[in-house]
């Protein structure tokens, strides 16, 4: 660990909760150096929807590489490009009737919102994005514009402008569609908030705490922007790629964002990369215009397509990621009957949920209590109050089980049970 | 070509101006899907100093991949990652007597520059970062503001804030030492120009069109800064990694940055990676603040540490580069006393050559001809008047010949040549 | 009139309302050249609360130039300014209990709101100021940021920044406490509103269209800024100086703004005239920090010193304007209920109120036709929809009675009559 | 005193320098409470052109009051605004073959900025505006953007953006035209300054230290403004109304502004009023875009008339100006050469003059001497180095060089002689 305390900086986070140097992974598990190993409920924030080093890809990796395939190409067509956009089309695109320009912008979420923001203000020439509480969307400045949390936007040391927040759904009480309101300051020429370019939004919201938008405010929100004009963004970095059950998080509601960023899970294999989805006649870009040196990692593109290839021909992933969503739902049910004296709340969607667990001093000792137990899981919202469900969706059955039984044993030991309700075994539905 | 058509967006540069589609690379040669042989002389735009897909680190990346090793881990600890460190303090900290902490930020240079302005902001409690004219730090809306070109400016949509501007060397004259400028708006107290956090300088500007400051230049914007009390970052991103000679391009000033950034080559084999290093005294990051998925790039640190062992454990890969850095200088010489009446001139530094065609339909020309002959080399600066020589430096000294050559000859086919001066074959030093 | 269309800019607004030349005025009445006679409820939008050259002041002024008083005198000590403060503190501070320290911005009400944002920032050391829809604060741009009328904001040319927007009260419905979403947001770290130097209220929102808040609403906005150590600054520019029936219009509230801005009627005789009044501990200012060459204008001095004598030495003045108010509440109220088919709305408090015309096209064949009666009257709101009544406040009964009959009648020719109530004749309360 | 140290705001600046309690003044003079009578060499910081309370004016202000003419009228027609503006079509527009609309701002120079910044930025369609280092242009937000001084600056609390700093004349040496830095970075894409919208300066700076642009440098910056097509703005508020000779300071150089701000002794008699002139094509206001309580004050309209009636109905007053200008600077020369050891220089143009004292701490030494010997005189500069001598116009040839006297005697006092140079009397030119 030596190096690390003596050269590494202070902003590590994650090295933080679990401080083990990892050295193999496969699946849904990860091993240190010394041999200990660990069930991965974190699966790289979501970068992991595929597992570590999934096999099924593994080895069209290393032909490409043996073969020295293009490795640097910077935004030169490459044959790996070629075939990721074919795939990309052919097996997401198309069978779901959407007509999409793909622009490959620098590798990393935060880039790619950059661009979906840049682009929006570019077509409908207005500077105001509006955003929403808890949202998270990355911490370059023009990201960082967008998210909310106070301890990345504290770090900015400028202003951060542009953009105007809103509350999202259930912000404001469970009675209240906030769309309501931003219908209304739109439709208000005094209301003081400035004709926005664009909508940005998380259909769950990963870092803000797992708070899922009901299926009939994303529908709403899309009203609201289509009357006024104002493109829609789904940032489905987190959300996306299968998390929620379907390819986009946003499938289940029907909409067509006009914009759609992707990331994380996208490349499949966890390497770095990112890309903006835009509706054809947003597509004025002029060349180069939002670059960078290694925006189009070729690598990827071999594992994203393989990914691809695999999981996304047929729908019997996602009807499995559904299923295993229906099973941690009802786990989770049960642990927030059982256990936090009724304070307990479940979050989320498919297989993005999450356990709302009042504050994050507890949600800590769970998740503290769960790695010593061997699990790796984390916390997120604006208090870390929540206990945070992200294993690789092709997690086996027995290891979802699992893991979800090391944090019912984690909080069993933190919290006071609940006496009235009997614990009932939650089993897998038959696939 | 048809799916790039077809849903790549218009935001694409380089495969404009390089219309095949690549399948393999090799050194400093590119391979397109017709079999066709390219020799690079744009090399990822500084990527690839280390040449293509380097056999030296390839089997290290291989086996690694293969043992499953850690790919993606968030910014958890990992043996690849201590290795790296490891090899970096080793190799090419401690030797130049630099003592630096190293922040693993997202993986393209734009968002070390961010981290950068942040830390440096964070730490001042100043916003104001001076920048220079012509210089190029990323399109992210923070390092955007820091950039001097209006074609990426433009597109940002919002006001680009916290930044002043101030002439770079030479923009004023050669008799004018602009940081003398600089001093007098510093300590004015009504010049209008806020106290800033940082200075943030390229030692030489590739994208701004090769433009190399001198090294007195450089010492005395460090004495100004120094006087000041504001830190000195140096945007090494495109400089660094050998592409001057040294393993910094700011050794030969004998100047010490406060923060420093890398990127491009520091990888070895083109992977997306970069860091941030700055004094230790400056690592005030709170956990977290700066983050990203992808920081800290497993399989890059694979490959960067290979690049650092194989060619900077001595000084023969640097004394190489000087060597073929020479050459460049008298070859270009030579050209821009035979063509261009005399308006041609050389710029830049090391490896890291260009030649000023005065216009940018000019230089548009000849590097089209150059790639009827087989060669890929790019144009930079404010017109793209500058033929911008950029081969990776492990370069055989036949190819890196044959590429000028060629370069010669579609110069000599655009260009008038200029009576007087009788052409002298130029040959390597002995090495 | 040639003059004017010659060389005056399009910018004048009131001048197209009413499109005479108005040479000399008194009291409620102007007149014009062609010697027509007005009467007055626009009352230079609140800055005639005593009525045009009011006779009990003009001859301090007269006398006062006629000695060759201090006219200008930059912010130096004259006696003029002495009197004034001593005045205020004796008539107006004191028997309130109020210990405020009095700066002298520029005489303009925007250059008050101007110096209060920037002290409130300078003290909290925080940038971000809450606002409110439909606020309206000046168009200077620091001022400009927290107008919320699109009008104004769009002619900036340049983003607005430093503010953050919330509904003000009522404006998501009558059951929803807007004080409550800012509790919220203000509590919870992610919800993306930075943490703010001050909330800037009007307790009437004039140009919004005579959005009377809540007592209570007051009272629990005081409550919040309070709880998250935010100040409060009542912008009083137009509800103060007694136009509600109180001096300061929040008295009723029992709040203690820590900041308050006044203008307008503060000169009692038309003359500019600006303070920003801050509680001692907040008075942080360097010497000269916020300046101006008009600040402190001595022969509004003179003015606002006989205005404070004649009228707010004893609360005769504050009852006949609250028994003037309740006189309009009881005549807007039949007209509302009389005419525009049950969709009118009387808005407002004390002498600041006004009618709902539901929309301005109404609105304005509405004030258009009181013109042709004699009777300046103006519209506010979003959409210009509110006809605001705003007479002097010193008007005769006769007077009020007749300017309302006025707009009663032009209403009458506008508007259906809603059929079943039958009007009553509404008389004065004996004083 | 009591109440102006009990309840007066700290940020009080003059009234530190002249402690005096003042409360008469006439022409040239001022008197305090105590009966004592002062010299005023700083005549209301440039408002004070015509003296205080010129007699010639008087008389019409006091009949216009007796009358009951309108004190406030909005932006209303008014006779007393008509004569105003015939007098200054007839007496300044006309005779110089100007064509200008004239708007009427707030009445303070710094609404008067943030309006002619606003249209510049509006007919343009562009935010940046090109400003200069020791500028000075007002302290509301947007004004303040371009002013230079840190002071005022950093009191905003918030960033201040939308601006470009340029060096003002001489800034680089005195062999640099630094308008041709400025015409560099317009024509290079890649500077990293925005297209601006406008260049807004002072012909001489007044806060800045009584910098004078040279007549060449003006017409060169008129010339690069052309060239790049963006709007010149003159800010003549302190420089105007004939402080330098002619009615404009810019009338030597012979230029033609897009846009002029004049207001200080626009109004004649010392009372707030500021105007924007626009060319024609310019005046792309919308109705009441740029608004105000307190825009157009009809009483400065009747003095202002009256100053332009009696000073500029021929050329005797600016040649008067110009005679005492001359005065002036023969006596300020012999100054510099007898003391301050050859360190002292002489400033400005016209009866706008100033010694450099090098530093401020000996300037401030030489002003409160002079206040001891019964003068009111100031610095300015970024140090408070500048020795400010900015008495009325209509000054006596005995009191100007009484008040001369004065100064050259304080610094006689203060500072050591220069043995070689014999003092001479300097004479006035016979008118």
């Amino acid at each position: 660990m030596k190096i690390f305390n003596q050269i590494e900086s202070e902003v590590q986070s994650y090295a933080r909760s679990f401080p083990r140097i990892f050295n193999r992974a496969k699946g849904e598990w990860m091993w240190d150096e010394d041999g200990n190993q660990y069930l991965d409920f974190l699966a790289g924030a979501g970068t992991l929807n595929y597992g570590h080093n999934n096999p099924l890809f593994k080895q069209a990796l290393l032909d490409y590489i043996e073969q020295d395939g293009i490795t640097h190409g910077l935004d030169m067509h490459t044959r790996a490009k070629g075939e990721f956009l074919q795939t990309f089309n052919d097996k997401i695109l198309r069978p779901r009737n959407m007509e999409y320009m793909v622009q490959f912008t620098g590798p990393t979420g935060t880039n790619a919102v950059e661009a979906a923001m840049k682009i929006a203000r570019n077509v409908t020439g207005q500077q105001n994005i509006v955003t929403f509480t808890n949202g998270f969307h990355g911490v370059s400045l023009g990201a960082l514009a967008a998210t909310g949390n106070s301890h990345h936007r504290d770090a900015s040391g400028v202003s951060l402008n542009g953009t105007h927040r809103m509350p999202y759904d259930g912000y404001l009480g469970d009675n209240i569609d906030t769309t309501e309101y931003l219908d209304k300051v739109l439709a208000d020429s005094s209301s003081g908030i400035n004709s926005p370019a664009a909508v940005i939004v998380e259909t769950v919201q990963g870092e803000g705490g797992i708070n899922a938008a009901s299926i009939e405010w994303l529908r709403n929100l899309q009203t609201v922007c289509r009357k006024h004009k104002i493109l829609l963004i789904v940032d489905d970095i987190q959300a996306g790629c299968g998390r929620t059950g379907d390819y986009f998080s946003f499938e289940e509601a029907g909409i067509e964002p006009d914009i759609i960023t992707l990331s994380k899970s996208l490349g499949g294999y966890g390497l770095p990369f990112a890309v903006v989805l835009m509706k054809p006649e947003l597509d004025q870009w002029k060349p180069g215009e939002h670059n960078g040196t290694f925006r189009g990692n070729n690598l990827a593109f071999v594992t994203a397509k393989a990914a691809l290839d695999h999981y996304w021909s047929d729908n019997a992933f996602s009807e499995e990621v559904k299923r295993k969503g229906r099973y941690i739902s009802q786990r989770l049910e049960n642990i927030v009957q059982q256990y936090g004296d009724g304070n307990f709340t479940t979050k989320g969607r498919g297989m993005f949920q999450g356990i709302n667990c009042v504050n994050g001093e507890l949600a800590g000792k769970i998740t503290r209590a769960a790695f010593q137990k061997g699990l790796i899981i984390e916390t997120s919202g604006a208090d870390d109050q929540i206990v945070k469900f992200l294993c690789p969706l092709v997690i086996s059955e027995a290891n979802l089980e699992k893991g979800i039984d090391i944090v019912e044993e984690a909080i069993r030991e933190v919290c006071a049970k609940t006496d009235s309700i009997p614990e009932e075994k939650v089993y897998f539905e038959v696939a």
